[in-house]
C-alpha cells in the first residue's frame, strides 16, 4: 500500500465537511428505499482510465504522474494490480471492470499473450480475497492492435475474425475464473471507415455468427455471466453497427439473439448519438434489457469521447430515476467509465474524480428516491394518459377496436378536450426536489 | 393552363445547352442499363412544397409569389389542382405525392373535412385521365392541426388517437380510390417533447396497434399498396419515435409488423439522425426495406430539417448505386420532398429547382450505372473480402466453426496479412466517373 | 385585471411551499451582497414570447389558450397591452421588452403602422404610470414581413435599407418616449442563405454605415440607451454576421464602433454558435462589453433555436457568477426571451414557466454570490497564475521582456514543475455550493 | 531514393488513364487563367501526416508502413529527410511544411533540441539544392509536450511562456535559414479545458504580448516571411482562442495585429467551427487577410479533426474561386494538412491520396476559372445589387445620407420590388460548369 500515499480511505463526512477527500452525499450504508446506497449503486472503477490511461490525446503525449510507470511490462501489471486494490480499498468501492489488455501486456503471440493475462488474472484473484471489491465485468480489447484495423468480429480478414473469437473465448473464461457477473461487447471497430469498401450484410451476418459462438462457449463452460453489448455510434469508425440501444435492439431481433443480451449504456456514448442519457436507459429498461451503465458525462459541444466524470446533477437524476424505475440494475453496475482530464495529472484527482462521481449519483439516487416516494412523475403520467382507463381509450388499449369504430367515433366527436404538458412546471418541480435533497442529509 | 405562363414543357438540352429551362443531364427516354430513365427514376413532385408551401419560415411570412393564392378555401384547393396538372405536364414527371391536407381545407368536422377530400379527390382521378402524371403515394398530415398537439397515434390522448385512425382509414380509401403505389406514413408528432411526461411503452404498443389496425383495412378494401414508414429523428418533437432506419426496424421487428412495411428515405432525415444519406439506403437494402427515396438534401451544418432540391452529385450518385443494387425502387419513386429557398419565390423558381434535382440524380444514374458496368466497387469488395471464400473464412461464413476451432487457429497464426482499404483511391476513381460522365452526354 | 383569473400575485413562499403560484427561491426584497435580489436580477417579461406568440412551429398551427385572442387588429394590440400589465403586476417583474410588431399591428404603409405604434405606445406609456414594471429595451423587428427576405440593413435591396432605417428611426424614439434603458438590434436576416449571390463585403459595409446613422440620431433625439446587439450564428440565416459576440466585436472594432455599443446575450444563441453561455458572458465582461442578457435555454441535441424557460442551475449559476464579476448589469437586465412549450397552452403555464425561470436565476444568485464571497475560484485563479506575480512571469506582464532574455531563462530551466487544473474538484465543490444554496433559504 | 519504390514520377496523363499513379486533372505546366497551374496552386505536402504520423488514433496503434521507422531518433530523423525529398520529386510538388517537432526529435534540454534542429536543417538545405521543393512555412510544435499542458503562450505558467517564446524564436531562425515565405501560428494549446480555473484577459493579454514579440524578433533578424494564424475552434482544448477566422480578426484588432498577420485557413476546422470552407476564406478575403490555406476536408457528420484528403470537387471549385478573387495566394500556398486513413497504410496510398488532392483543386481551379472567365457569379452580383449604383442605394453607399431622408424615403415608398435569389438556379449552373470542366480537358 504505497501508491497513494497520504490519502486515506474516503469516508461519508457529509455536505458540510471541508475535507476534500471525503463523500459529502455518499453514505454507502445510509437505506434509501430499503436498500444500502452501496447495493443500489453498486460502484465501479474502471481499470484503463484509472491505472492505465496515461493522459495522452491526438495532439499531446502523455501527462499522467503515476508512481508505477517506473516498471514495465509485466512488473509494470503487477505494480498496477497492487495500486488497483489499494484505490478501490481507499475509495471503498465493491466493484471494478477491465479489458484483458489493461490487465497485461500482449506477448509476441496469441499464447504468450494468453501466459500472460493467466498470471495476473491469477494475482488478481488473490487480492480479490482480501478485498471488498470484485469483477464487476471484464471484456476483450479487440481495436487497439493493429491487427484490427478493418474490425474484429466485422474484419474483412477471416484471420481476424478467428483472433478476436480467440480472445474473447479467453475473456469468457476469465471472467469465470474471476465470478464476473457480466460480460460485455463494445465493437469499437465493428462499423466501418467509408461505406464504400464495405460488405455490411457479410460484417453483420459474421457479427451475428459471433455472438451466437460466444453464448454457446459461455454455457458449455457454465459461465453465467450477462451478456451486454455497449452501444457507440462513430469513433473510432465513421459509423459504429451498434450506434445506439435502438439500433442494437434491431440487430439483435434481426439475428435472433434478443434473449440473450442486455445493454450497458454509456451517457457519452447518447451523447454523440443525439440522446439524452436517460433515453437510452428508458428505451432499454421498457424493452427489459437495461443491463447495467458506463457512468460518465460527454460535453455536448465537443464531438467526441470526452469520457467526464459524471457531475451533472440533473442527468443523475434522471438516470436513476430510470435505474430505480427498473428494479435496479441486477447484476449491472454503475461504471465509472471515466477519466481525468488531462490537466488533472496529479494522483490525487483520481480520488477528487471519483468522489465527485460518487456523489454525484448519490444526489442522483436520493432526489429520485424522493420523486418516487411522492409520486410526483407518476401522477403526471396517470393523469396525462387518463383517457386510455376508459371508454374508446380503453377498447384502444384492450385491442378491442378497429378502424370503422374508430371513424365512426371520431365522426361524432365534436371539441377534443386537450391538457397542458407543463413541462415548465414540472421542471420547476424537480429543481426543487433536487435543491431538498440536500437538506434532508444536512439533518443528520 | 395558365398559372405558369412563358414556359414551356422541360425537354432534354445536354449540357451545352444555356436554356435554363431545359433538361441537361435528364433525358427520360434514354436508356441507362437497360431502362429509361423515366422507368428507373420515376420522378414524383411533392403537392405541400410545390403547390402548397408559402415560404414562411419560423421568424418570417410567406413570401411566394403564387397566382392561386388569389382564391381562397376550395377555390384555392380546385386552382391548385389545376396548376399542379399544368407543372407536372410541363416538367414531364410521372408522378405526385401529397397530404390530406394539401389537397383541400379542413372543415368544422371530420364529415365535413372528407367531403372537401371527396371533391378534390374526383377532381384529380378526372385530372389524371388526361396526364401522364399519376399518385405515387399519399398520406394524413396528423401534425398540423392543435389536436396532434401531443401527438396521433402516440396522443396522450384516446380521442386523438380515433381521430387519427379515421383520417388515415380515408386517405387509405383515396389511395385506393386514386390508384397510389404506396402509402407513406410519417410520424411527425409520434416521439416526445420531454420525456418527463411520456409514458413511452404504451405509446409504441399503441402506435403498434395502430399499424396492425391500418394494415388490417387496407386488406379488407382491396388495397394493395406498399406501406411505407419515413424515419426522422427529432423537429417537431424533441426525439420521433421513427428516429432512423434501423430504428424503425427494431421498432417493426418488435410489433410483428417488419414484413409489412418498407422504407421511404429521405436524404435531410438522415443527416439529422447523424447519418449519410446512402448509409440509410445501404442498410434498409441489405434488409430488403427499402421502398422508395424522398429526394432532397440538408445543409450538415444547419439543425434543421432545410429540405433543399438535391444538387450534391456526390450524393445523388451513390443513393443510385444502391437504388441500382437494390434493382431500382419497384412501386417507390424519387419523390421531391423539397422546397425552394424563402428568397427564390417567384414560379420560375419552381422549374429552376425541379430541374436542378432530376439533373442532378440523372448524374447519379448515369455515373452510378458505369461503376456497376466497370465492377469499381464490386471489385473492390471481391478483393478486399477475398479471405471469406476459402479455408477458415469459409468455415465462418458456412456456420462450421465455434470457438474452439478459431482459437486453435489463431494460436497458429504468426502474422495476419492486412490489406489496404484505400479509401483515397477509391474516392478518386469516383470523382473521375463522375467527371466522365459528362463526357458521355455530350458526345450524343 | 381579467386575462388571468384565479391566479394571485406571485410571491416568496420559500423551498417548502407546496403552492405551484409562488416564488421558491426568488425573493425580490432579500438581499444578496448588498443589493436585492431585485436590484440585481433586474427580471424583464418578452412581450413577443408571451403575449403575441401563438404555439405554431414549422409542422403545426397555434396552440395557445389566450382571452384576448378573441380580438384583431388594434383591439387585439390594445387588449395584450392590458394583458402584459396584469401579468406584469402578478408576477412583480419590474422591466419588459418588446420589438415594434409585437405590440401594434403594421397598417397598409409605414406612415399607418407608426400611427398604429403611437397609439400603443401612449397607452402602454399611461399604464406604466401605475405599475411598477418600465421598459428595458426595445427593437425594430425587421426580419418578419416579406419585405426583409434578402436582409434589412444588409438587404441586396436599397428600398428595404431605407425602409428598415424609418423602423429603426422610429423605435429610437419610442425608447425615447418611454424611457427604455437600452436599445437592441437582432440580425435576423443581416447575413445570407447562399455565398453565392451575396456581396458580403457591401453587406457589411452597409451594416456598419447604418449603426453609425443609429448612433447619429439617437444622440440627436438625446436617447441615451445603451446601444445593444445581439449575436446569434444562424437561423433563420444560414449564416448571420453576427454569429458570436467575438464575431460581433471584430465588426465592431472594424467599423469604429466599439465604443458605442454592447452586448445582449442569448443563451440558446451560445449554444447555437458552440459555446457556452457561460463563455460568451465573459468574452464580452473581459471586454467591458456586458450589457443585457436574453435569459433562457436550449436544448443542445437540437439545431435550432428553442427558447426554453432556463432551468439549468449549473447554468444559471456560472452565468450569475459573470454577471456579479461584471458588477452587475448596470442598464441591462435579464429578459426572459423564452417562450412556453408549445404543449404547454394553457395561461397558467405563463405563470409556472416564468417562476421556473425567476427562481433558476435567484438560485445561480444565490450560490454565486457564496462563491464569490468565499473566493472558491478566486483562489483557484491565485495560486494558478502565481507565476506571473514574480520573477520571469512578472517581467511577461510588464511587458520587460523579449525572445532573447526568454530564450537564455529557457535555456537555464531544468525541471517545469506543472499543477494539476483539478476541474474535478473545482466542479464537485461547486455542485456542494449549489445544493448548499438551498439550507440557507431554508432556514428563513 | 529508395523509400518509395516501384512508383516513378507522377505525371499528367489525363482524365482517361487508368494508371492510378498519375494525375488526371493537374497538369502543373498548363495555363489557366494566364498562369500555369503550379504558379496558381503552390502545393505543400505537409510533413507531419505524411513522414511522421504513424496512424495511431484514441482507440487505436499505429498501421503505418513506413521503411524509415527502422530508424530511431536522429537516423530516423535524417532517413525521414531522405523519404521526403524522394516523395516531393516523385509528386512534383513546389513545396513544403514542417513543425520543428516533426523534423527532428526534442532532446533532453532545450540547447540539445535545438542542435537536433541545426543537424536537420543543414540536411534539408542541402537537398532543397538539388529539388524543386521548398519550405512554404514552418512552425513550432507547442502543444505535444505535456509542458504544454495548460498552454503555451497562453500557459498558467510563466517557465511555460518562456520555453514557448524560445522554440518561435528558434522557428523564425530556422525560417529564416530555409528562406521559408511564412510562418504560421497554431495554437493547439491556446485555449481552456474549463472556464472555472482560467483567466482569459490574463492569457489573452499574454499572447498579445508573445505576438508581438514574435513579430519584433523577425523584424530583428530580417525574416521577412508573412506571419500566418491557423484558426481551429476546439480539440485537444475544449475552446481554443483562435476559434474562426472572425474571432481571431478581433483579436488582432484589439491587440494591434492585424496589419501583421494574415490567416492560414483550413477546410476542416472551418467545418469545426460550423462554417463553410469558402466563407472562412471570404471573410478573410474582404478583409485582406487571406494569406495561406490548409487543404484537407472533413467530416460533417463526425466531431472531430479527420483532416482527410480533399476530394470534394463543390468545396475546391467555391475555394478555388476565392482564391482567384484574392489574385491568388501571393507567399501563400495549399498545403495538404491531411493524413491517409488509418486503413490506408501502405506507401503507396501517400501517393494515391495526393493525388487525389491535387486532382480535386486542379478541377476547382479550372471550373472556376471558367466561372470567372465567363462572369457567371459576377453576373449575379451585378443584378441583385443594382439598386445601389443610383438614387437612393447610391447615397447610402457614398455615405450622403441620414435617418431623416431615409425616413423621407420610405414614407414614399408603395411597393418594394424584390427579385428572387435563385439560389437552385446558381447551383444548378455550378454543377454544369463542374461536370463542362471535364470536357475541356478530353479535348486535348
Amino acid at each position: 500500500m504505497v501508491y497513494f500515499q497520504n490519502i486515506d480511505k474516503v469516508k461519508f463526512e457529509g455536505a458540510t465537511s471541508k475535507n476534500p477527500y471525503a463523500f459529502k452525499f455518499y453514505n454507502p450504508e445510509e437505506k434509501v428505499g430499503g436498500k444500502t446506497m452501496e447495493e443500489i449503486l453498486r460502484y465501479a472503477v474502471s481499470y484503463w482510465h484509472t491505472f492505465t490511461m496515461d493522459g495522452s490525446d491526438p495532439f499531446g503525449a502523455g501527462t499522467m504522474q503515476r508512481s508505477w510507470d517506473k516498471f514495465s511490462e509485466m512488473d509494470l501489471a503487477k505494480a498496477r494490480v497492487e495500486a488497483s486494490f489499494e484505490f478501490y480499498d481507499k475509495m471503498d468501492v465493491p466493484f471494478f471492470c477491465f479489458h484483458d489488455s489493461d490487465i497485461a501486456p500482449e506477448g509476441s503471440n496469441l499464447r504468450e499473450s494468453n501466459q500472460n493475462l493467466d498470471a495476473i488474472v491469477s494475482m488478481i484473484k488473490d487480492y480479490s480475497k482480501d478485498s471488498k471489491a470484485k469483477l464487476l465485468w471484464n471484456t476483450a480489447n479487440n481495436f487497439t492492435h493493429p491487427r484490427f484495423v478493418h474490425g474484429a468480429a466485422t474484419s474483412s480478414n477471416a484471420d481476424v475474425f478467428a483472433y478476436s473469437a480467440a480472445k474473447v473465448k479467453k475473456g469468457l473464461e476469465i471472467g469465470k475464473e474471476l465470478g464476473a457477473q457480466n460480460y460485455v461487447f463494445w465493437g469499437g471497430r465493428e462499423g466501418y471507415e467509408t461505406l464504400l469498401n464495405t460488405n455490411m450484410k457479410l460484417e453483420l451476418d459474421n457479427l451475428g455468427r459471433f455472438y451466437h459462438m460466444a453464448v454457446e462457449y459461455a454455457k458449455e463452460i457454465g459461465f453465467d455471466a450477462q451478456f451486454l453489448i455497449e452501444p457507440k455510434p462513430k469513433e473510432p469508425t465513421t459509423h459504429q453497427y451498434d450506434y445506439d440501444v435502438a439500433t442494437a435492439h434491431a440487430f439483435l431481433q434481426n439475428y435472433g439473439l434478443a434473449d440473450q443480451f442486455k445493454f450497458n449504456i454509456e451517457a457519452n456514448h447518447a451523447t454523440l448519438a443525439g440522446h439524452t442519457f436517460e433515453h437510452e436507459l428508458h428505451y432499454a429498461r421498457i424493452n427489459n434489457m437495461l443491463g447495467s451503465v458506463d457512468a460518465n458525462q460527454g460535453d455536448p459541444l465537443l464531438g467526441w469521447d470526452t469520457d467526464e466524470f459524471p457531475t451533472d446533477l440533473w442527468t443523475t437524476t434522471l438516470a436513476m430515476y430510470e435505474i430505480l424505475q427498473n428494479g435496479g440494475l441486477g447484476r449491472g453496475g454503475l461504471n465509472f467509465d471515466a477519466k481525468v482530464r488531462r490537466g488533472s495529472f496529479a494522483p490525487e484527482d483520481l480520488f477528487h474524480a471519483h468522489i465527485a462521481g460518487m456523489d454525484s449519483f448519490a444526489v442522483g439516487l436520493r432526489v429520485a428516491q424522493n420523486l418516487i416516494d411522492d409520486k410526483v412523475l407518476e401522477n403526471v403520467l396517470n393523469e396525462r394518459y387518463q383517457t386510455y382507463t376508459e371508454g374508446i381509450g380503453l377498447d384502444i388499449v384492450s385491442g378491442n377496436t378497429d378502424f370503422h369504430k374508430l371513424e365512426q367515433y371520431a365522426l361524432g366527436l365534436t371539441d377534443i378536450k386537450q391538457t397542458s404538458g407543463r413541462l415548465e412546471l414540472i421542471k420547476s418541480t424537480i429543481n426543487q426536489y433536487l435543491l431538498q435533497a440536500f437538506a434532508t442529509v444536512n439533518v443528520r
